[in-house]
């Protein structure tokens, strides 16, 4: 299973300890998984402080960071945050106050949910940006200024993708979380969900609870890697005798009804391995999702087709299938592409919020997004191939741009 | 729960007394299902015999009959069918004799994968029509020539749609058995399947017989109609705090994830009702087949969605939830439209694949279309709430021309 290593689960432990204090902290709490995305100062980074204290228009060099935790352990999760110390780097160049620090941006339906929770357990305000706003600076954001983040992933290859910056617009943007959002982008500020589907990541966990006993995400994934979909598929062999049906172009190995075998009077579920149950629901799953996908993107004519959210988490079968599904129903003129920061769109967008304040708002942040010779600062900070000295934990190294 | 009265699962019964033999019999062979469409003629009805005992081009008057029977059981199907007589209204004047009956047309994947185990046990000979065309055919016929034959369903609404023949092309058609096919009918012999989905009744059987123990299709949908989607699925307003996400149209109890509150830690299979449980797979199915059938609708530009097949079973829950898909995704400008012999479109287009014989062939037939006066000889046979006489059985009343 290829994973790109930096999904930490903070459930059990604490933030790294490299980093010193929690900065710039933007949420994005969804149904199932709290995502933060906050900034870390270089120790050596230089600091232009007017007389007062307050920080002028200077530039820190530091490093963005991912973290998730899950939902349904808020508490474990409020109590961890409250043994944080919280700082905004945009106000002071001291460590801030608590009355500097307790405006958060959040984004996704628990911004809301846990709004006065957040607010009576820890005093923090959540400042709450739109969800799909957010999801969409977040991926313009990535596509536009991170190198090699976006890729396409077939038969096993990993390919990235170049993107044109003058030729990005438009694009589907498919953000797989606990449920399904199709966004059409068409500019940095223009877009519209044009559609979604409940069978998502949620489905994924809640299903494959309910079938396997598996309590995680991440082992029901690990669980589905060593599971055959044969078995409980019903495939177009099964039905037409091992033939294929290719008048209408399916092979003998599609699947024409998902857990179709499972009908079979003989067979109860302790009968069936949990590996090959995992398997038949992330196919499912996966293809379903391609499917919907291309046929939108097919609807307005978009041509790309980026896929993101915590579902994918950098699985190769996942990824995989819905390469397949968006490949066999575009008859090869569409391909899917994935995001390696798949799961923080939402979290990077409403991170990059604080850059619309008011100028004359102190929590104001700007990730500055070229330099004079063009080329951009943000650093990657993925492990790739080549290069074996980038860190392994999906940090990205950038420079941030405070204002006063 | 609405239920037309006519589907008979002929596993331990045998076929209803009052029809003496099987005449004229055609199969749909499917993944789940064997469907059956067959002619009994009237007592009284008129032959035209010529000397030498064959028909002349005479009409007889009878009932089509519609049976099902679960694949699974295919040897209980091949013992009961070894008890029958068969014959063919399309030879003799009197009973046909062994090699006169023993082509039969039959249709699905299944005509491929049993036809040498029914040569073995039977001695019948399958022959084989496409699926596809048998689908069509007998779709077509249904809705040119049986009145009240489509209707739509929403919020516990029937309503007859008057189909006016001459506007009947294109529709899209979506025959829902274990998987799904969605085929765009251009004209009376012009179509292509465009597209279709795994998850089907076989995934709802499948799916429903793990979670539930439930050991058939009809005993799944009861239990659905029974419980309450919303202690599984996990609802907009469940992550947005009861609110709903207003700025992109859905309501707090629309569906954000199907399942997605079985992530739960602390509920396991156990501690959910098995009628919850069923109801959120029919949801999720029924709202997954709308979604991809008006998408597909709307690719092609057509305005009118059949749907039909098997998992529907005039089950209001299901039909409302696909009516409801289409109208959401639609935005309110399609409407699906269900048929009420929806089960039985391949075998139906299999018996009528007799027409296609060579004249020169004696296994030859014609449902008779149309009478000097413009009115149709098809009397449909169904129980409707403004005719108290007319058969609960779902017979077909109809003429059969056999030629010679």
């Amino acid at each position: 299973m290829e994973r790109d290593g930096f999904e930490k689960n903070l459930g059990e432990k604490e933030l790294r300890k490299s980093v010193d204090e929690v900065s710039n902290l933007a949420l994005d709490i969804g149904g199932s998984l709290i995502k933060m995305v906050y900034f870390s100062r270089n120790s050596d980074s230089s600091v232009d402080c007017s007389s007062n204290g307050t920080l002028n228009n200077s530039i820190l060099s530091g490093r963005l960071h991912f973290e998730k935790f899950e939902t349904r352990m808020i508490d474990d999760w409020i109590k961890f945050l409250s043994t944080k110390q919280f700082r905004f780097c945009g106000s002071q160049c001291n460590q801030a106050s608590a009355n500097d620090t307790n405006i958060i941006k959040a984004t996704g339906g628990g911004a809301f949910k846990f709004a006065d929770l957040l607010k009576e357990k820890l005093g923090i305000i959540l400042d709450k940006e739109d969800e799909m706003d957010c999801l969409v600076t977040g991926a313009n954001f990535l596509l536009k200024a991170v190198h090699d983040e976006a890729f396409t992933y077939m038969n096993g290859e990993k390919e990235y993708v170049q993107i044109d910056q003058k030729d990005l617009y438009p694009y589907l943007l498919v953000n797989i979380g606990s449920g399904v959002s199709m966004i059409k982008v068409d500019s940095d500020s223009k877009f519209e969900r044009v559609s979604g589907t409940s069978v998502g990541g949620g489905t994924f966990l809640g299903l494959g609870k309910l079938l396997t006993k598996c309590r995680s995400f991440d082992d029901l994934l690990e669980l589905s890697h060593q599971g055959n979909n044969r078995e409980i598929d019903m495939l177009v062999g099964d039905i037409y005798g091992g033939m294929d049906y290719s008048k209408i172009g399916l092979a003998s190995t599609a699947i024409a009804s998902s857990f179709g075998k499972a009908i079979s009077k003989e067979q109860e579920l302790e009968d069936y391995r949990p590996e090959d149950i995992a398997r038949s629901l992330l196919r499912m799953i996966s293809n379903n999702i391609g499917q919907i996908a291309y046929l939108n993107a097919l609807r307005f004519g978009l041509k790309r087709i980026f896929f993101g959210g915590f579902f994918i988490r950098g699985h190769a079968y996942t990824m995989d299938t819905i390469s397949v599904a968006v490949n066999f129903w575009s008859k090869g003129e569409a391909k899917a592409m994935f995001l390696r920061h798949e799961g923080f769109l939402g979290a990077l967008g409403a991170f990059m919020s604080y850059e619309k304040n008011d100028p004359a708002d102190e929590a104001s942040h700007q990730i500055v997004k070229q330099f004079p010779n063009g080329s951009y600062c943000i650093e990657d900070g993925f492990q790739s191939s080549d290069s074996t000295n980038a860190s392994d934990d999906g940090c990205i190294t950038c420079r941030l741009q405070v204002t006063k």
